[in-house]
């Protein structure tokens, strides 16, 4: 739009000659055709972020589950439905990326079973037995190298004593922690608040912004600390 | 908007004096703050459905899930999120309606027990116990009086026949029978193909049509067994 290319104009190019890969959305883990489990996530953080590295000159590559998003202009999208697609691409994609920052609300189940039909529902009750899906961030804590990886924690309570032990966990270089119960923050909101940690410490509280300046700010950090 | 004012106006207003209940929409069944269990439905049949019955001059009330849609204009919009507040809102407004047509796709089962905070994953399995909702077709055929009661199936295979025993089983005027495996079809498309049929045995295929030509055919075929 002719409003993203004056914005554009008005950027820094920081991040140009950069790679950087963001996951939004939710994911869907399927009973059957008209069943599933799934999020609230909306995908609106992880778009911010990649609008904003992009704004900043990034080559960005945007992983998104089913959302009622348009890509930012210049943003490679790719779409996905399961928690394993979205392993499986996150994982084609990190070695050739500087920045990547996890804002998919990724299931951590799936039903053991997926049925191609659907299911006919009968008297009474009955039980999905629930599979853990692979943990895409504890897996690219793992394999990193050069990349600057920064993950998300969505909590409703003990949030800043997950988000911390989320951080040394995954092995990441910084957190964003938001507790998704406060209101005008979190899922489906246009603003959000948070606490951002990065492993050397440095902590920056996030009122209640908008997801783009929050965005914005996150990846400024991120420069900060790498010493672009 | 403008266009709706103008396509307003080409309509006969054959179902002036009329009160006209939609229902639309997915519903949600929650695990908890971030996790819940759904369905596909993206409510465009239903708001198409609302939309054309406005149009027809009707007064309409539209129950609806969580969708991305604007309620057409003049329609009463009522939102809801699980089956059971579904159930109470139809129940509620039941009496006064004369055309009754339930698009949404209610959740069938969903989890006995549901948790304020978000529970902390666990290695390995977990079960999620279901129970039955509501079942908020089977209702309104019991308490049926003066209402002309249109339901839909969604199916994936031996799609007539139970949308036959649908129809008997609970007493219903007519059914829109869909194969919701079909392409062009189904949830989320704007197009939508079906079998209808009548109480009283009268079928018509509807092939890939829009969802709001359908939706008219719908309201037209029924204004036709009704005799208004």
């Amino acid at each position: 739009t002719i409003v993203e290319v004056l914005e554009n104009q008005q950027h820094p190019k920081v991040l140009k000659g950069k790679n950087v890969l963001i996951t939004a959305g939710p994911t869907r883990e399927k009973i059957d055709p008209v069943r599933y489990f799934t999020n609230p996530s909306t995908g609106k953080m992880g778009f911010a972020l990649a609008r904003q590295a992009a704004f900043l000159g990034a080559e960005v590559t945007l992983i998104t589950g089913p959302v009622n998003l348009t890509a930012p202009a210049g943003v490679k999208r790719i779409d996905v439905i399961t928690a394993e697609d979205m392993y499986n691409q996150v994982l084609e994609h990190f070695s050739t990326n500087d920045i990547v920052i996890k804002a998919a609300a990724v299931a951590d189940y799936r039903p053991k079973q997926t049925f191609a039909q659907k299911m006919k529902k009968q008297p009474g009750e009955y039980t999905v037995e629930m599979e853990r899906t692979k943990d895409i961030l504890a897996e690219l804590g793992k394999r990193k190298e050069h990349q600057y990886l920064i993950g998300f924690a969505a909590e409703t309570n003990d949030v800043e004593r997950y988000g911390r032990e989320k951080l040394a966990k995954k092995n990441l270089d910084a957190i964003v922690i938001n507790n998704v119960s406060e209101a005008d923050s979190g899922f489906g909101h246009d603003t959000n608040s948070s606490l951002f940690i990065t492993k050397q410490g440095r902590e920056t509280t996030f009122p209640v912004i908008s997801k783009d300046e929050m965005a914005r700010q996150i990846l400024m950090k991120s420069l900060e600390e790498l010493g672009w």
